[in-house]
């Protein structure tokens, strides 16, 4: 190799335990389960996942994920399998409802704070972004109500609703039932980015958004990427009928035939071999355990320094600090002192957020998420002395 | 399976030859070239495939990809990895070159005719699509220039510059020249569609379009799609850096990472086992034989009543048929007769092109081409006879 070019998306600096990135770690990559699913996938000589896929996705690959689905407790309603569209990952997702449901020009209302990412895909589509505040339910739907009474017309909200990016909460239910009616009333879609739905821990999380919707308003992404393994660049849509009728017409879809025609039936295959259901269970378990060292951590070196609600699933700690704190300003004594994180600000173009940080417990293992919330609150006492 | 949705992109009503597909026919699928290139890819337990990839794609698939390109005569040119990003197919590329070169509202240019689901792909985008009229050269250069001066603002035109779809043909050298000095002039960006590029038989297209460029006007797209396997659903781009960098930085890039990571760490095996050579040579010389085979047939049965150009490389034959032929009337006595085809204008939103027809020569057998262009003719004269 004569240029060395990156492998992978993350560059996390040496010796320093970066706490920002909502990434699986590698030691949890299922690569057996891969290997012994490409080896019954590539047995025979059907050539059927190199050809062209069907627009809507490899049959048996939606008839699987149904199967799937419908087996987690975390989903708790029987899917079907003609409501399922198969995406390049959530973002691939999300992008092309981009182009079906939500013109250039038109809005989109997201929460305050949300994935700091999708802010900015949707600007270069060239949407209107409208923050609507959260608190411990999720979206605050009566600031909502307010705005469209006001005269806001989105053409689509998008949300998080279990074990929020960035802050681990879950939407009510009362509140997703309002925020149905809100989108009946004032006709526009919900994007429901549920792509950590399955990563509960004790509890179950309320059921996915489409449980509550009588109509097609509601529009759930989910990924495999949280679930399986993001190198595949896979996930799925599902939806009523008629939406996956529109995904699947699209002319890009058609363009290309089915999106990530090979992978998904690779995936197909590690679901029929019972291994997704199992790695599933392996990744609550140890999430789990690392967001319990993480709590414990963050008690022991911070106490009532810092608030923060204990996630139930997912990826991410969201902590408050004290009135005046900076987040911005601590990153760069905290990298010297060996940590990272993502400052709250990152999730919003409001500024609200200067208190607050995201850290997430699933890229590193137990003694690292020990070491490097110790080295956090060193880069803090610092601070808090300067 | 209780629903028996389907597995691939094409479906073929039992009987009919259908000509009208550009796809790669299932007998020539290198399955035994992905069988020992996923066998190489996990046999350590390294599982960087797995992970979130690097932006601008898998280094190390664009290290192989470069050496690839550069060996391969129809390209012609040194290709800089640095100078390559990763995408999940020419068509997602294509998508993510609208949201970040071509504004909602803003106008495109394309041949007329042109790749018949492109039109709406930009139409889905929101942008104006003009077309501009060819000769055997090409794209009539002289034609946009007018247009220009006339006031015409593109923000990109879209051009597949060799072995066109639908009509097989190359753009000259000296078109491609005057075509960039007014990409420079009137300031817009070329997306070159360049997914036939390395199938030609005797003789070679000219070198790709971005050899000619001496600033950063093309972007050319290529495709494992129509040299390796369409459900792999990978692509490249080959452009300056600045425009590398550009792709690279997009939100949508940096949130699911690289595009189709593991399937280009994939085909990164099947390249450095020297399978893609292979293949390459093996699909033109298939292709080569096949198109004879069409030529000779379409000689044989239809002899002059039709008119067109020999393809020197690609997929497609586009016959011009007699002064009052109507394609679109024929289709369904042509089906009635167990053969079909894409109408003149399928590929136009101008409705100039009744009197053609596209044929694919790459799906089917020998045998199954010369009966396919008997039975077409068979309909072709009770049509005329009509």
């Amino acid at each position: 190799m004569r240029f060395d070019l990156p492998s992978v998306l993350v560059s996390i600096k040496d010796g320093v335990i970066d706490l920002g990135w909502g990434h699986p770690s590698s030691r949890l990559h299922p690569i057996e389960a891969i290997r012994m699913a490409s080896e019954k996938l590539l047995a025979s000589d059907d050539s059927t996942p190199l050809q062209y896929g069907a627009t809507q996705g490899f049959g048996p690959f939606l008839e699987s994920l149904s199967g799937f689905l419908s087996r987690q407790p975390a989903y708790g309603i029987p899917v079907d399998p003609r409501h399922l569209f198969l995406t390049a990952g959530a973002s691939q997702g999300l992008d092309l409802a981009c182009t079906l449901y939500a013109p250039a020009g038109s809005t989109v209302v997201v929460e305050e704070p949300t994935y700091f990412v999708i802010e900015k895909i949707f600007r270069d589509r060239g949407l209107n972004v409208v923050g609507v505040p959260t608190d411990s339910q999720g979206m605050l739907v009566s600031e909502l109500e307010n705005l469209l009474l006001d005269g806001l017309k989105p053409s689509i909200l998008y949300i998080i609703p279990a074990f929020q990016n960035p802050t681990g909460l879950c939407l009510s239910n009362d509140r997703r039932g309002q925020l149905l009616s809100l989108a009946n009333k004032f006709d526009f879609r919900i994007l429901a980015d549920e792509v950590y739905q399955l990563i509960h821990f004790d509890e179950l999380p309320p059921r996915p958004f489409l449980a509550f919707d009588e109509g097609n308003r509601v529009i759930s992404f989910g990924s495999f990427s949280k679930i399986l393994a993001p190198g595949l660049r896979t996930g799925w849509i599902h939806a009523a009928p008629e939406i996956i009728k529109k995904f699947s017409d699209a002319a890009l879809t058609f363009s290309g035939g089915g999106f990530n025609h090979y992978s998904s039936a690779l995936i197909r295959e590690v679901i029929d071999l019972g291994l997704l259901d199992t790695h599933v269970s392996v990744l609550r378990e140890e999430y789990s355990v690392r967001s319990d060292a993480m709590h414990q951590a963050l008690q022991l070196y911070f106490g009532k320094e810092i608030e923060y609600t204990r996630p139930s699933g997912g990826y991410y700690f969201w902590l408050t600090f004290p009135e005046g704190f900076d987040s911005d300003r601590l990153l760069t004594s905290a990298e010297k002192a060996g940590v990272s994180y993502r400052p709250g600000n990152a999730f919003s173009e409001s500024g609200k957020f200067s208190r607050q940080i995201r850290l997430a417990y699933t890229l590193f293992e137990v003694e690292e998420l020990k070491e490097g919330i110790s080295r956090l609150h060193e880069a803090y006492s610092e601070y808090s002395i300067e």
